[in-house]
């Protein structure tokens, strides 16, 4: 919880559309004349950046799911470092295209089973949540297929296929549950300015 | 502590020769006809060398003690999977230039302060602790000398210089009195073939 600015991240499957929502949120905000900071992870800063190379290419067996897992929280803690909280105690609005939680669902669900040491090492290294988590929602078959269609880099990841997608669609909604107080889920199969109004209507109850 | 092999570690400040008696330790053991592993850190197998690339190179600055600490915890992860552990199963002898007590040192005193987060991260991520940990004491003045005589490619570490130097042989020498069943401490300030005689007087009792 910041004590300043808004930090909002935005989770979901791989082509629920969630890094579309970001922007349009970022760039409505923008249009407000607010200051805000559009981020993403794994990455956000530039030594982050060089750590999610380092992580996102090769065999998908390249590092087990532990050493990942140290490797995320190690770029996490630089964006955290780098970009987030300055931001924050500037009084910016941080907007987040994922974060801890899809660590949460990638390596403490999918991977290894490693929730507990996912918890562990946050409360360690991180310690810091959201003040909003935007859920986009959406079934993975859709999901699938869009981000197939952006033929985007991350191939380590969206090689692991549907039956991934499925296990972190309802990860992530039983995490929305786990924290319903910073949580909303919004129903992305709809087109991207329907699923924005959503977005907006969680979002700005929490402009001061 | 390993079920099969023997883990043996060696630590001691920049220069203190503690790489040279490794080598010498490992060449002997190997003439014995003993199945020798004699590996370094940070670094040891192909992705913790690419981690340590990432953090050795640039300004000193470049990461904070706090994500320089879960990048060496990454690499050591990785040395551990697939170069120490696999050895170690297979009943070989483990020489590693460096482990652990280097991270309790280096990130855990000099820079960040940051001990109880070490030793909470070695507990959840790594675990393992060396068999046997051979001290290579030098007076910092004589191991810093010999170090820029070297003129290796480590010179974020190197850069820190004397002061550093004196603060971490005063560290290892204390974390020898706190992990005294462990560790064994010898004077590196003479001919290395004196110093290797009694690395063999405290190793040989070890082998079976």
């Amino acid at each position: 919880m910041s004590q300043d600015g808004l930090f909002v991240s935005f989770e979901g499957i791989d082509g629920s559309g969630k890094s579309t929502q970001a922007r349009l949120l970022a760039d409505r905000l923008t249009a407000l004349g607010r200051d805000v900071v559009l981020t993403r992870e794994p990455g956000g800063s530039p030594g982050a950046e060089e750590i999610r190379a380092l992580v996102l290419q090769g065999d998908p067996d390249r590092w087990s799911a532990e050493t990942e897992l140290l490797l995320f929280t190690a770029a996490r803690r630089d964006h955290l470092e780098r970009t987030i909280r300055p931001a924050l105690e500037a009084g910016k609005i941080v907007i987040c295209d994922r974060f801890a939680d899809s660590t949460r669902m990638y390596q403490g669900l999918s991977r290894g089973n490693l929730r507990s040491k996912v918890d562990a090492l946050h409360e360690l290294m991180i310690g810091i949540e959201p003040d909003l988590t935007i859920l986009i929602d959406m079934d993975p078959s859709t999901g699938l297929s869009r981000a197939k269609s952006r033929n985007t880099v991350e191939e380590r990841f969206e090689d692991f296929g549907h039956g991934l997608q499925a296990q972190m669609r309802d990860g992530f909604l039983a995490l929305a549950e786990e924290f319903e107080h910073r949580f909303r889920v919004i129903d992305g199969a709809r087109a991207p300015e329907s699923v924005a109004e959503d977005v907006w209507a969680a979002v700005s109850p929490h402009l001061t």
